[in-house]
């Protein structure tokens, strides 16, 4: 098992990572008070449920469990109150943990809940996906959507502890493994050319999910998100490099509309236009763009988006929340593995990158 | 105009308190971003709606208004969202300031809202009653009632601002003033006996809604709560004295039903209670209880409640937060002027004192 400590704010948290780690004793130091809400879904419920209710009855706390209807179009205003309800149920006053279990959807929503119930409780975070270990187990953000717009509310609220336990990653479907694997690929590809060798060297591993292989890659990533949040708290900066990909995978992910490619997909091709924009403007290689490719495609993972309308392209960029004062910010590479944020680029080779990658 | 500067947290902010306050003026400093919403209630949006939304225009901000049903039952989540609503539908971004003008109630919802909204944003607070002046104007607390119990769901927001004007309280139901009045008289019982004694003075000038008396008055309740506040943020030990009357209080609110009696009336009752069973206890005379009693009719305000079963009445104290595991702590006088926090009361005097003051 490794340990990562994420230093944030005025408080310290550890991140245990390993496989068939045991809550019991690690969760021990960490759950406060006497009351323990575990929040999970209706797929995860029957795979993991149980072993977290035993493990923190043992503790000899009070527990009871919130089981959410499974998907992203569940993370909005009504079903966080049914996290409310049930703390409210169960009686449980401001002394209490909320625990969530399950993926990305349910950690925001849990987190959301606990930053909010009683003007604030404790969280425990055990994310059960790839893409949930290494994105949302740093850096504190909660929330749920709204018809307008997603994630537009919620709170930062830092979790005492996080576990990431990868043999919970057997049952997790391909296609969502690999929604995670792109997101460790850009950590990267924005700033560790190092890691990108090593993935190339275990993509293998990874895809089969040797967990000691995978417990270095979320290791890796987290540490990554670290270092660029702490170096960064008010998101003025340095953050937005985490999100390479992420204005021309928000356009994949539009205009498909939210739900047929998953969110790594569309990073994933959004981090192939954001490279090949970075040979057209000088920056990179040809031969560093095969590489990007490359090891995106070993993932499982596309490197072609089919057709969009290129206008309707732009428009669902210019959406995206990356936009200061109207003018497109893009995160692009100066150099493989070293990302930049800059307006600096030209737009008729945005174009051509965005239509180059087009099945 | 008075200043009153509140030191909370890592931030600092004034209250100004005064009559006429030009809002344009005050707020120019403290309003970030480009875009306002107000948000207030049918009843307070005909009577002072444009004069905020004229003088936010003024400073050149882009206003929208967000006009909410009246009452303390829709303080809910259903409410909260029409908040979110017009904020996305004005599109309105992470640097807006959401404005609250209103009541307590108003400023509960606006502020949660504004501490959710895209993870936080600015907050500027007018407070139009005299209890939400003197209660809502310090401490940062924010929130949302559930069915199964009151301010259940909210955050810790502190405001830029708050503007007090004592102008608006021309039109505030007398009932309402004498609500807030019952909150300024605690502060004077519980740690100022020369505030008591300028409030023996000045009840009339109160009750008459003389502005610069009234100014004084908010501006010296303010000041006590940022002392206790400051001293005690994590509401541990301190903060706990401004819950004087309120133990009783709470009891005879939840009996007669929510909405019957004003909160400040229940306090009002309550802090007699409390007076009486001190009186009981040796710690202040027969007269300090008369003064009591005295200042609180003065403010139009009852000092006896109707006949309340005492197992019932018992049982609802019983269920106020401030029991602690299982043993019922009260706020008592152990001095006029001076209150403590205890559970060394003698149950059959607390007995005596609820029965010898209902009607
Ligand atoms: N707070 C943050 O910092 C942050 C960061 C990234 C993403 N997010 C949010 O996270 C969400 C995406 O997260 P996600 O990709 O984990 O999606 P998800 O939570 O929807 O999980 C994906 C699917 O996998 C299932 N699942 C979860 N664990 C499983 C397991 N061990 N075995 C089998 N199935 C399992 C889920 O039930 C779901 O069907 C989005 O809502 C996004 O906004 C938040
Ligand atoms: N956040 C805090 O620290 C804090 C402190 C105390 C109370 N509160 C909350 O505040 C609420 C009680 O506040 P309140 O007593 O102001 O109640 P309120 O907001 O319901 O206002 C009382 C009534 O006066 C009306 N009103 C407001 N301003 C007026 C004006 N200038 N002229 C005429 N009518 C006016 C309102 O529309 C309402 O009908 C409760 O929900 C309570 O939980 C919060
Ligand atoms: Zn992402
Ligand atoms: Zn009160």
């Amino acid at each position: 098992m490794q340990t990562l400590h994420v230093e944030l704010g005025d408080r310290r948290y550890p991140i245990f990572i390993g496989s068939d780690l045991q809550p019991q004793e690690l969760l021990a130091p960490y759950i406060k008070g006497q009351q323990v809400m575990i929040v999970t879904n209706t797929t995860v419920a029957p795979l993991y449920l149980n072993h977290y209710v035993t493990a923190v009855e043992a503790l000899g706390k009070k527990v009871a469990t919130c089981i959410l209807p499974d998907g992203e179009k569940y993370k909005d205003i009504q079903h966080l109150t049914l996290i409310f309800d049930a703390l409210l149920e169960a009686g449980f006053n401001r002394d209490c943990t909320v625990l969530a279990l399950g993926g990305g959807v349910i950690g925001d929503m849990a987190g959301f809940a606990s930053a909010s119930f009683q003007r604030g409780v404790y969280f425990v975070q055990v994310p059960t996906t790839l893409l949930s270990q290494v994105d949302s187990s740093v850096g504190g953000k909660t929330g749920i959507n709204h018809p307008l717009g997603k994630n537009m509310i919620g709170a930062f609220q830092q979790p005492q502890v996080v576990l990431a336990d990868m043999s919970q990653l057997n049952t997790l479907p391909e296609r969502e493994l690999s929604a995670g694997l792109a997101e460790v690929i850009k950590y990267a590809l924005l700033g560790d050319v190092e890691f990108l060798e090593w993935l190339e060297t275990h993509m293998e591993a990874l895809v089969a999910r040797d967990p000691a292989v995978l417990a270095e890659a979320v290791y890796r990533s987290c540490a990554h998100k670290a270092r660029i949040v702490a170096n960064d708290e008010k998101e003025q900066g340095e953050r937005a490099l985490l999100n390479l990909g992420h204005t021309f995978g928000h356009a994949i992910e539009s205009y498909l509309g939210y739900g047929e490619w998953l969110h790594g997909e569309a990073v994933a091709t959004g981090m192939v236009m954001a490279a090949d924009l970075s040979q057209r403007m000088g920056w990179i290689s040809a031969e560093d763009v095969e590489r990007t490719k490359n090891i995106i495609s070993r993932a499982n993972l596309p490197i072609v988006c089919p057709q969009i309308p290129l206008d309707q392209f732009l428009a669902y960029m210019a959406h995206d929340k990356k936009v200061l004062n109207g003018q497109l910010r893009l995160v692009l590479m100066k150099q493989l593995g070293q990302a930049i944020i800059t307006k600096e680029f030209d737009l008729e080779l945005m174009k051509q990158a965005i239509l180059a990658n087009q099945a």
